[in-house]
């Protein structure tokens, strides 16, 4: 039994067909044509299908379906993207049934990170694992809930917008969404940025080696890793700041789901075993007793999540 | 098809026999012998569930079963309640077999404020909502959430702990779960009275109406309402920062996972339309465009949520 899995992502188009243990047996690329309209990104998506379905040496009777993972809102059970704001023109499109024609294939959607949740509890991190919480950790925050092994949608196709939830009511800082207080406000990698310009702006006698960095080059947050860890003390301390709000984002899951399993997925993960380390230790501090032990663990497929998630809707658990 | 419910309270134990609609045709009631242990609490719980059974004019046998309700810390599947704090010695009490042989009837368990949630959900404000998240505001907060019809209990019995959720880090009021920036410090009623203590303690010039109620008696959440209501400064103020602590709270719910409806029971509810209006409004201020409009309601059973929601654990849908 194989499945095709589509992960349409803002910038690029992946594809694989995969097997019932998650393994891919052929992949495919292509470039997102995020400004030219849906009937293009379809053209797109359909190429890179083409791509992974010869490269397995299939014939696309011979697969189960395919699942399309989409960086948006999406009602799932309608098969309707309802907005994909970094994708121009994509407003309740009816993708599923566009996408079923075409390919002549049962298909089903799902949010990005609700299909790369779905991916990391049926092949990765969470294998046996029924319920789960991932976080998606780039510039921004995302999410994915898994409640008995299924995603959880939500009434209007938002469940697990979890960077979105808020953790400061006093003196918030200002979130992408234009909001104030967002968990991704302060552990979004953007959040960590602009953090560490506030802390160079106020470190007059400079101190810290981030200058030099910042001084030589435009300032990412993997920078701020890499000198805390080098034991610059601003670094530390901005990067101990992480910790504590995606603590508090986790804690707040705890309390709300009390799942059986947190994982953390995306660009963050690079910053290895100390920073998951902080992120548990400030969790066991600031959780209940009952879930202080709930295990806090680091994604395992990387951008393979969301692709095969993608395929795991159509292929029987 | 009838079915018993059992409310094992702090303070009293309620019973009732209920229809397929929900409602009780029997009732009883017992105190509840919260300092004497597991058997003494049994035995009052038999003696209020024979109470209703007789009121119903039927035999046990002719019940479907019954739930139970209780104050504490369950794991519904091992049939345990794991602890609860205000009944002495409930530690690790395989309840639902001791029931069970005692009743010779089907048993099952649940939380006290997750079974509300499914009481509200099957008969209440929630009837034809498969998705829902209560809150029930208290001296503390606590909630339930019901997921496909279901009540989501957690890994560890832990699910919908939902007052225990961070809304403040940087000035974080403490909580009386020893931790800090809960909802349940801002929004629960023994917050509530802090915080108008503090109000006055400001208040040097005794603007605010509320000195003489305090100097007349003990002040109360209610008694903060009602002078809000009157349109004093300093009540209107208290009573609009509760308000937003809890659409804080139920923002982050819209954004965790999207429910079709939030209810909010207990004493607040007194509270009447006005409050229930400022809290919407605050949610639609705070929440993402998309979930903005979600439904926010008080529930509708009362004190008879707990018990109707027991017994809907084993009624068939």
């Amino acid at each position: 039994m194989m499945a095709l899995g589509i992960d349409l992502g803002g910038t690029s188009i992946k594809t694989a067909v995969v097997d019932i243990t998650g393994a891919p047996v052929g992949e495919g690329k292509e470039k997102t044509p995020a400004e030219d309209g849906v009937e293009a990104c379809v053209e797109a998506m359909l190429a890179a299908a083409g791509e992974a379905i010869n490269m397995a040496g299939l014939r696309r009777e011979q697969l189960t379906g395919a699942g399309i993972g989409v960086p948006g809102v999406v009602l799932p059970a309608k098969g309707l993207v309802v907005e994909a704001t970094n994708l121009t023109g994509w407003v309740n499109v009816p993708l599923r049934d566009i996408m079923s024609r075409r390919l002549g294939l049962r298909v089903e959607l799902a949010n990005d990170a609700n299909a790369a949740a779905l991916g990391e509890a049926r092949f990765g991190a969470g294998r046996n694992v029924k319920n789960l919480v991932l976080f998606t950790l780039g510039t921004g925050i995302g999410g994915g809930i898994i409640i008995n092994g299924d995603i959880l949608v939500g009434a209007n196709g938002m469940g697990g917008e979890i960077g979105h939830t808020l953790i400061e009511m006093s003196r918030p800082r200002p979130c992408g969404c234009e909001r104030f207080g967002c968990v991704e406000a302060y552990a979004g990698a953007l959040g960590i940025v602009k953090r560490a310009h506030e802390a160079l702006a106020e470190d007059w006698r400079k101190h810290s080696a981030l200058h030099e960095v910042a001084e030589r080059e435009k300032l990412e947050a993997h920078h701020v890793f890499d000198l805390a860890w080098d034991g610059d003390f601003l670094a530390k301390e901005i990067i101990a700041k992480t910790a504590h709000a995606l603590a508090a984002g986790i804690t707040n899951i705890l309390h709300t789901l009390d799942p059986e399993l947190v994982l953390l997925a995306g660009g963050i993960t690079k910053a290895g075993p100390r920073f998951l380390e902080q992120v548990r230790s400030m969790v066991g501090e600031m959780a209940l007793r009952q879930v202080r032990d709930t295990r806090v663990e680091y994604a395992l497929l990387g951008d393979k999540a969301g692709v095969t998630g993608a395929a795991a809707m159509v292929l029987a658990a």
